[in-house]
């Protein structure tokens, strides 16, 4: 009566990954994608001069176990970022070099900086990973927001500045749009803030050479005409006997479903029966966050000979953080930067050479005026993908994990979730991805064979 | 090349409204319903006792032009809300009757709320209702939620227990769940905050002889058969020469649609070209909220007989809030009452005979042991209601109306928002709706004549 043992929807790191582990255990599947192309939030794409860049995820960080796994098994190969020299930090209109850990804020910001990141990461550690709603006072951690936090916590401008580009930087979002019980998590989940924000080391250590959407579509590749692209699915009916899964074209019978979208997606489909309330109004409520990805291209890395890294954290400007993305070779020098948050919504609103500008102005602010004439710049709005709306991740505001976080991964009869949203390994980030995937898979297969 | 002028989504108050409108100047529509009834968040069931009642919306007052001028030319009755004798406040396990304004509160606890209530009247003022992103400090207002205002202005237990019970009781959502810029939009929206808690003359004022379902099917049985239940919409095609809907079933071509659900449940709905990122990210976050209605039935209104009115507050009780909904001729005895927020949350967790008992406890202490020998008990679960999802209506939680608030109601080339989040005037009750819905249709009318 069914098509397939297990019918997959979304065919990014976590669809992929779980239909991956369906076949490894000697079951059938399908995988619908809405996209002409796999790999989801990783977008592959090849500049003016032939060298391949990525608009979507990018960085592999050494505790990403399960993506760098996975990479290594499907024979891609990774390479460090570029981290030599100093790191520029831009606050009202000074622009301050630094090759320590003070991130060139002045002393007394710093010491202010350090002395909440310490009080973060100890309340962070409180945190149950597997079930943040029961950690030890959940409730009041999830009624308040980070802004809320960091307004409780200091009065010191410089610190408050900070917090208001880290967050953004971190979930694509304002320090009032996530609650601090959510920002905890994803810190936790993450290892901590320090390995999130670094390189060499943390969330931006390495990189895969060709990109990241290799990863996909060597899986793909893998599993071959039962990854189907071009198939937006609408509906999902379950009853007794397995599930159907309706696109535009063609329906799919499975034994089960894995849907494989972050919440806000997946609650635009159709349910039949309908979901439970509590699934239902999770999805909405988990908004993705709001970026606009840029690459800005030079003939080479001009500013490594100044002794710079590539790395600003600007607090004046709408692109708030850049990093040296240039080839290994080095055959040309690229700074990838982030429109972030309430930036990236306001730069959205602008035409693409209002945005360049004020990336430019930006650049020049750190690098001198060479960086004033690039080669090339592209860049990705992710909010205005119609399949994705928004990156890195979904998010939740005050009081979300505590009222509906149980049903981010609970199944619903025969349809089981997957996305780097409902990891607790790396939420948010490739690694949470991959885990998701077999997460959700391993669900249905511990049950079959029961 | 199309069937009909105007193609209205959604058989509520707002697009019935809409209809009316578009036919009164002359044009053709249709309206596609999914439910098998109209009147959306109004619902009218009969008691075991043959007594009407309303499991939706219900009541209506006196600056609620638009629903009661319309109540009138649809040939309905009202009758006012039962007010004699006094209110009872549960607070602390103490029972306290009273007939003033002070809510039962002691003398302290009436004085800091009386003051806070001052101060959020005041605030109020201040909003732009036609764009509350505007509101001078519209950016300070909107980055807190009305927890955070709340602990900030004040330490006094009662007064917070206070806040955490009305803020529920007219928005369905915890503080923190709610922007303070939206609260303040909210309450001026509806005058003030006394006239929205408040009976006789406030937003419970008085109630439609017969149910307020009636006015949605009055309107529809004047469109006739152009309103088609049955028909859930999914996606909305639009080019330059027209809009095409298509529903489970067939399709409708038309020059221009009117999307007349909650912008949680239109961002659903699949959109050809995909609509511009801030709409898309509205959608993502304006939440339903929760909200569990009962109606708990007894053979007369004894506790009229008390000289109670049936006005309880409860800050101790899963079921917060009651209030007399007996027939205008006391045939028998009704008692309404509302799980909110949280407590909806959680009660709708449980079985109908526990929430029987949650309920009938509290209305054992309120009323006394008459109380608890009920012979009817109804209640409905608005979260789970598909096509709804949550009453009384979709909120904003920190943030929201200052980067994506002038999305709620512009229009998307061809398709016009309503529904009653769209209104500035009465946001979120049927007043709002009926608004709604002639300032969408007066949209296209006014275009289609110039």
């Amino acid at each position: 009566m069914t098509d397939v043992d297990v019918v997959v929807v979304g065919a990014g790191l976590s669809g992929l990954s779980a239909a991956r582990a369906v076949v490894a255990a000697g079951r059938s599947v399908v995988v619908l994608e809405a996209r002409d192309r796999v790999a989801g939030r990783n977008h592959g794409q090849v500049l003016d001069n032939g060298v391949p860049i990525e608009m979507g995820g990018q960085w592999v960080g050494p505790t990403q176990t399960a993506v760098l796994g996975l990479v290594e098994e499907l024979g891609l190969e990774l390479f460090p970022g570029y981290v030599d020299g100093d790191g520029v930090t831009i606050y009202r209109g000074n622009v301050t070099r630094y090759g320590d850990w003070s991130f060139g804020l002045d002393a007394q910001t710093g010491a202010e900086v350090g002395r909440m990141v310490g009080r973060l990461e100890e309340l962070a550690r409180t945190v149950s990973l597997s079930s943040p709603w029961l950690t030890d006072r959940a409730a009041e951690l999830d009624s308040m927001t980070v802004a809320e936090w960091v307004r409780a916590g200091t009065d010191h401008q410089g610190a408050i500045a900070f917090w208001d580009t880290l967050v953004p930087g971190l979930l694509c979002a304002e320090p009032h749009e996530v609650s601090l019980l959510h920002f905890l998590f994803y810190v936790k989940s993450g290892d901590s803030l320090k390995t999130l924000f670094s390189t060499a080391g943390g969330a931006q250590d390495a990189r895969v050479v060709g990109g990241t959407h290799q990863i996909s579509e060597r899986m793909a590749a893998e599993l071959g005409d039962v990854v189907r692209l071009g198939c937006r699915v609408h509906s999902i009916h379950q009853d007794d006997r397995g599930v159907r899964v309706s696109y535009e074209g063609g329906e799919i019978r499975a034994a089960n479903a894995i849907v494989s979208l972050p919440p806000a997606l997946a609650g635009r489909l159709h349910y039949a029966p309908p979901l439970p309330p509590a699934r239902d109004a999770l999805t909405q409520q988990m908004p993705m966050g709001s970026v606009i990805k840029i690459q800005v291209v030079y003939d080479t890395p001009f500013w490594r000979q100044d002794g710079l890294n590539g790395v600003v954290m600007s607090m004046d400007d709408a692109l708030s953080v850049t990093a040296d993305n240039s080839p290994p070779d080095a055959s040309c020098g690229i700074i990838v930067g982030f429109f972030e948050g309430e930036h990236a919504r306001r730069a959205g609103a602008l035409g693409v050479e209002q945005r360049r500008k004020l990336a430019l102005d930006m650049l020049v602010k750190a690098f001198g005026p060479k960086a004033a004439e690039p080669v090339e710049y592209v860049e990705k709005d992710w909010t205005a993908e119609e399949f994705t709306r928004g990156c890195y991740g979904g998010r939740l505001g005050a009081g979300v994990w505590t009222q509906f976080g149980s049903a981010l991964a609970e199944p619903c009869g025969r349809i089981h979730w997957a996305g780097s949203e409902t990891s607790d390994i790396w939420n948010g980030y490739m690694d949470g991805a991959v885990r998701s995937g077999r997460r959700a898979a391993a669900e249905i297969l511990d049950d079959a064979t029961t």
